[in-house]
């Protein structure tokens, strides 16, 4: 038999103790895929009195993870403790110094610090895995590295959040509101007590901003990423999706442009249709568009400590074995600074919902402003009519009416101009809600 | 710069000259990726003078693909001339025997001799990849030899035909008889002019006893599956589904149970929100279930010359690299023969259309003979009555009924049982359809 992979595990929440057990269990098909066995031998965690389903008694413990990650015990270290400073960083950075290969789940970390640590890792001629940091079980990270190697990346976009998913799903489904699915997210450990993060779209840009990296050989740099999260998506512009043949998403999208990379998380609109469009509740889903090749999309659980152990286990598996590809697919030392295409210049259709004003003149002026940006509309949907200059029915009186416009391809920049324009002129209540349109 | 990756490349088709235009144009970037060019340097095919668009001149030409395969200025073999056979199995052996990689695309070769092909290149311990052999573009074959490692699979399932998938999806969408859409298939080039290889399932069956290898770690065998095809499904069927719920696929499904492995392929409802459901036209998808893990879906194109050649390129850039694992994710040694559970004892819900004779006694003859054999019914859709003993409304006199039934849970054997009986009685005009379901 030979040796074994000695782990030492840093991190004992749900996905560190996940890892313990499918080690276990899966003992016998790993040795047998990997030619060895792979055991965990030591642990570190912040609490070594936490109640938890696994005996530590079998393991050593070691209260520094840096130390943990030094220990020349150990072959390999796992770290799933979080965060994108100490003490992950600096046992991971310890590990890969002592030229032990890292496996982490850590998107934070990696999002902040992926081309630095990837750098050290090469330099010292160890593996950083990282199937784990985007879309958990989803073997995303393996296929952008190692399976379409020779294709051209054109698009990468993909559902990276499951709480949003669930939150729009449930609000679609049970036509609840915003604030109830989210409740309920909290209240079923979907979504944190306090939900920022993940609601305003700041996990979705870190787990974009690596896979963007993997696509397109540029540094990791959550900084070029345009966010924008789903708390002010309403019911009302589900159902408008709805019946325009869309759905909503949140989703993470980064494209090569003529002005370079645009990277953005915010709403978006997808055909009903679409692979995306499907997946629903706390799935993950990711498609990549590569030159001359139909789209390839991977949905599967997106978080999870089996999820997220499974993904690890794997990275463990081709440590095993002896595999190691640099971190990002390509030397980072050939890794490019990103060229940031300015999200101004971002080129779709929009869905803009509006409440015009009930008085003379309000659709002509909202007309107007649209035209002179150059933004012709596809669709135009209205409830109540909305009076005209002079004639017509007349709504409610002061009551606004909402308006909802599907534009064709047109700017970023056009829509903010005109949308100014229009709000200047006081012809809309309240600010008009912008959702972008993503064909597939 | 290190030595580069030299490429014999046997067969000239579609695949084989889209190889040779992705290693030229992804050159660069395949270099950076790899750390070493990966270059072809000879071409083996039936015919020289065929026009293509690529430059031979550039290229060594070899007749015999055994003799590419032996020659000492390769490092690998590429082998996409497809078959069962020799040329492909005497060149792909040759390789392997004088310890040279191969990378190939032949889901024949494979389902026929996968076991010893995989003991002989791991004799002489060089990579035999096959990531194009099934589902084209879809990183299938390396999420299960890789990417999956500590799980246990329970079942695996998928739509691996797009010619199939294609005229499933033409019948339901522009309500086309199978005879229609299949010269229309033909027309564009999605099916051969004889057809019966994809259209009876026997193409889908050797993808999916490969991918049953490569989840359960058995012998690859062929003969172990069920195999239908979808000649005999009508419009009849895809309405009933769709009314019903469901949607219509030639599904290959493998799966786990206590009586052994349980391989198949044969027209599948499935739920029409599924993943798998939303894939239409010549697209393939793959789902994998593994214990305590929520399923994992793969979606993209199945073939095509491009798609085919991005997974040659993935296999032959991992050779570059020097990653080697066991062709079938664990050592041929260990394999094991396949126990197959017997199809008779499948279990599952079943849609039977049944034209009833218009006659008393009918209809109660058919539910005596599905309760003798314990087969419970979800639904029953009849769109005449059929006339019941002595009492009710008459139908046309002699004119059969459409009865469509949905059973609960039960088992093949029951099923033929049932039916058979109910041939016997003569109480139904000609075959039954029977289409087994499979819930998600």
């Amino acid at each position: 038999m030979a040796e074994p992979l000695k782990v030492g595990l840093a991190g004992l929440g749900t996905v560190g103790t996940a890892v313990v057990h499918l080690l276990e269990h899966g003992r016998d098909k790993l040795t047998a895929r990997c030619g060895r066995p792979i055991e965990v031998v030591a642990l570190s965690a912040r609490s070594r009195n936490k109640k938890r389903d696994i005996d530590l008694k079998k393991f050593r413990w070691v209260a520094d993870p840096a130390e943990l990650a030094a220990d020349p015990a150990i072959d390999v270290l796992v770290e799933v403790i979080g965060g994108a400073g100490d003490p992950a960083k600096r046992a991971v950075e310890t590990a890969l110094a002592a030229g032990k290969p890292v496996v982490t789940a850590n998107k934070a970390l990696l999002a902040s610090h992926g081309h630095k640590l990837a750098m050290l890792a090469e330099r010292h001629h160890v593996a950083l895995n990282f199937e784990a940091s985007v879309a958990g079980g989803i073997p995303i990270v393996k296929t952008l590295r190692e399976g379409l190697n020779g294709n051209s990346f054109t698009r990468i976009y993909g559902i990276l959040n499951g709480t949003c998913n669930y939150i729009l799903s449930r609000m679609e489904e049970d036509r609840l509101s915003f604030d109830e699915c989210l409740h309920e997210a909290q209240r079923l450990g979907y979504a944190e007590a306090d939900p920022s993060f993940d609601v305003e779209g700041h996990d979705s840009a870190q787990k974009l901003a690596i896979l963007a990296s993997l696509a397109f050989g540029t540094k990791v740099d959550p900084a070029a990423i345009y966010v924008e999260g789903i708390s002010s998506i309403t019911l009302a512009d589900l159902d408008a999706a709805a019946q325009l043949g869309y759905r909503v998403k949140l989703l993470g999208v980064a494209v090569r442009t003529d002005a370079g990379i645009e990277q953005r998380v915010h709403p978006t609109m997808v055909p009903k249709e679409s692979a995306i469009a499907q997946v629903m509740g706390v799935t993950n889903a990711v498609t990549v568009d590569a030159v001359g090749l139909a789209p390839i999309t991977l949905v599967g659980p997106g978080a999870g400590g089996m999820a997220t152990a499974s993904a690890i286990v794997s990275d463990l598996a081709d440590i095993a074995r002896g595999v190691r590809t640099p971190p990002f697919g390509r030397p980072a030392a050939r890794m490019t600074a990103i060229r940031k295409a300015p999200m101004q210049r971002h080129e779709g259709g929009y869905y803009i919902r509006l409440l015009a004003r009930d008085r003379p003149g309000s659709a002509a002026t909202i007309a107007r402003r649209l035209a002179q940006q150059k933004i012709s509309l596809e669709s135009i949907v209205q409830r109540h009519e909305i009076r005209t200059h002079g004639a017509g029915q007349p709504g409610r009186s002061g009551e606004p009416v909402p308006v909802i416009l599907i534009t064709y391809a047109t700017t970023e920049d056009a829509v903010r101009k005109a949308l100014a324009a229009v709000r200047r002129d006081r012809v809309i209540s309240g600010r008009p809600q912008v959702i972008r349109i993503e064909k597939n």
